[in-house]
Parts: C-alpha cells; structure tokens; sequence
C-alpha cells in the first residue's frame, strides 16, 4: 500500500533495536484519513474470506480494526489487558509477551463475543514476533470459532512473525512489509 | 441521539451500584454502524467550536474519537496508560482514578501531539464522576492548548460529572443521559 509506505518513510522513525516509531499517524496520534484508506484496504483484501467478525487486542489495533469493520460493516471486538468490572462472566484467555510494552500481558475475551459460528479476521498493528496475534488466534480456536485471516498493518519481516503463524492456513497479508532497517533507511519487501 | 438511546435500552445491561455495561456494542464489542453514528452526531455538534485536534483516553475512547475524527477530518491523540518504549520523549502527564478498571491510572500524552495552537475536544465513552476527563482536561492546560469542547457518548448524570467539570468554559455534550436507574430500569434525561 503505497500510500502507507509513502508515509512509513516521511513520518516513521526509526529508534534503532527493530523499532519503529509511528506514534505521530498510528500508535499515538491517529491520520483519521490514513486509517480509512488502511480499512479499505483490509476489506478489499479480506472480503473473500467472509468473515463475520474482526478480533484484535487493545489499545493500537483498534483503530486499523475499526476503519475495516467499517468497510465491512462487521462487528469489532478487541480483547482487554485488564479485565473491567463490566466483563463479569465467563471468558477466554491467553497470554502474550509485549517488546515494546515490556512483560507479559493477559488478552482476554468474553464468551459472549467469540462463538462457534464466528468466521474471525484477526488484525493488528504490527506482525513482529507474532506474539500478540499467536495469542488472538490461540484465542479465536479456544472459543470454538473459525479462523478467516491474518492481518497487520506494518509487518517486520525480520522478527519472523510469518514463521511463527506458519501453521495457520489462513490468509495473511500486511499492507507495508520492512525486510530490514539499513543505517536509518526503511528497506520494504513484498509477500 | 435516539439510535444510541433505543441500543441501550435494548443491549445494555444494568449490572447494580449504577454500573452500565455496553460490552455487547461499544465497550469490548464495537457495532461499527453505531459508532459511525456516533462519529456523525459529535461532529455535528462539535464542528462550530472549531476544533483542530480530538484527544482521548485508551481504551474505550478510541473508537467514539476515531469515528468523530474520520467525519471532521482531525487527528485524534489518544492519552496512553502505560508508556511504550517508542515514547522516549518529553510528556504531559495526569492521574485519575477508575471506578471500573480499580485504582489509578495515569494518563500520558507525549508534548510532540498538543501543542499550544491547538484547539482541542475531548471526547470518550462515559462522563460519570468526570475522572477521566477531568484528567485529560487538565493535560490540555499544561500542554498549553486550548480546550474547545467535551464531549462523552453515555452520561451517568447521576454520578455528578456536570458538576466536575464546571468550570470548564466550553460545550459539552452527551450523545445519551442517563438520569437513574429505576430497579433495572433506565431513566434517560436530557442536558
């Protein structure tokens, strides 16, 4: 997605160590017009799945999930890191290790939200390590429902995410690929 | 707004102690035709203040400041609770406590996203005793911005927000007024 690439290279920074700083469009600071174009984007990529719902895990991934459930007009539904006291009743949970949040965090969501006949579209940030969406998708087959496709927004190659969701027999698409980070310069690759 | 009265009379449930869930639409599962809605009303009633900016907090504000953003054409800055490695720089930084989540949160908004020349509304999910948004209130007057408006999609106006916030010489809206609670019934009331 050129238009996401174009402004990975003017507004991204790169902090060195594999991270990439997009707090100013994506991760702190929301471009409302980028993320619509990043919605249409998923819903031109996932509409042949068919899926009935989006899944992704709070707080970053909300925004690239809404902008699609909009698109495709399908309900989100975004797992929580801590358990409000609304969240009364029975749920699935999974752990993940954040890089850049530091530990371990819990994604949990309620049994009312993930059911059998769900077909699930798991979207996120960032595909890095695959340590968030591993756990959306250990999540989604917990709950009994159907996985339908992967998405990230922004996948770094390197940190070989796709090879940790070699197993899943989905469709998984990113809409900017960094192979590698070359001194300061962003280096992109394809799928 | 009778779209959103009518979807919490019919999905949301009263939990006691003056506690709403909106877990099934908004809070943890998000209806996008709703929150389009939702986007469309704040707009409409925000677009005379002249905002340049819309700020609110993880999680739950996202997605109300996201869709009042993409029909104004603004940036949304979301305060962050817990600060992420790629926010190395300069904060602003506020305390509120939490009712549903327990304890305090801090609220945390990197200087590069409010500046003095913005002009700011402040939006979120729920306006009840006014922690949250006092909080980001008082963020908007450290960065040295200006406060254009406050807005929330549910208020509990029997938990004294209004009140909280009366010295803030701006509009504020609610999209829904919730007067009380009669046993399990919902008593909406209007601003």
């Amino acid at each position: 997605m050129k238009l996401l690439q174009d402004r990975i290279l003017s507004d991204g920074k790169y902090l060195g160590n594999g991270i990439l700083k997009v707090d100013s469009f994506m991760n702190h600071q929301i471009d409302p017009i980028l993320m619509k174009a990043v919605g249409e984007e998923f819903a031109r990529l996932f509409e042949e799945v068919k899926p009935s719902k989006i899944l992704t895990a709070e707080s970053s991934g909300i925004a690239p999930a809404l902008a699609t459930g909009m698109s495709l007009k399908l309900p989100i539904v975004f797992a929580r890191k801590n358990k409000p006291v609304t969240m009364a009743g029975a749920d699935f949970r999974e752990t993940a290790t954040s890089h850049t949040k530091g530990g371990e965090v819990d994604l949990v969501v309620s049994s009312e939200y993930l059911k059998p006949e769900d077909r699930v579209l798991i979207l996120d940030d960032f595909l890095a390590t695959a340590n968030t969406i591993a756990a959306l998708v250990r999540l989604v087959k917990t709950s009994g429902a159907t996985l339908a496709g992967v998405g990230a927004v922004i996948e770094k190659s390197f940190e070989g995410g796709r090879q940790v969701l070699s197993g899943v027999e989905v469709p998984i698409h990113s809409l900017a690929i960094i192979d590698r980070f070359d001194g300061d310069k962003i280096v992109f690759g394809g799928e």
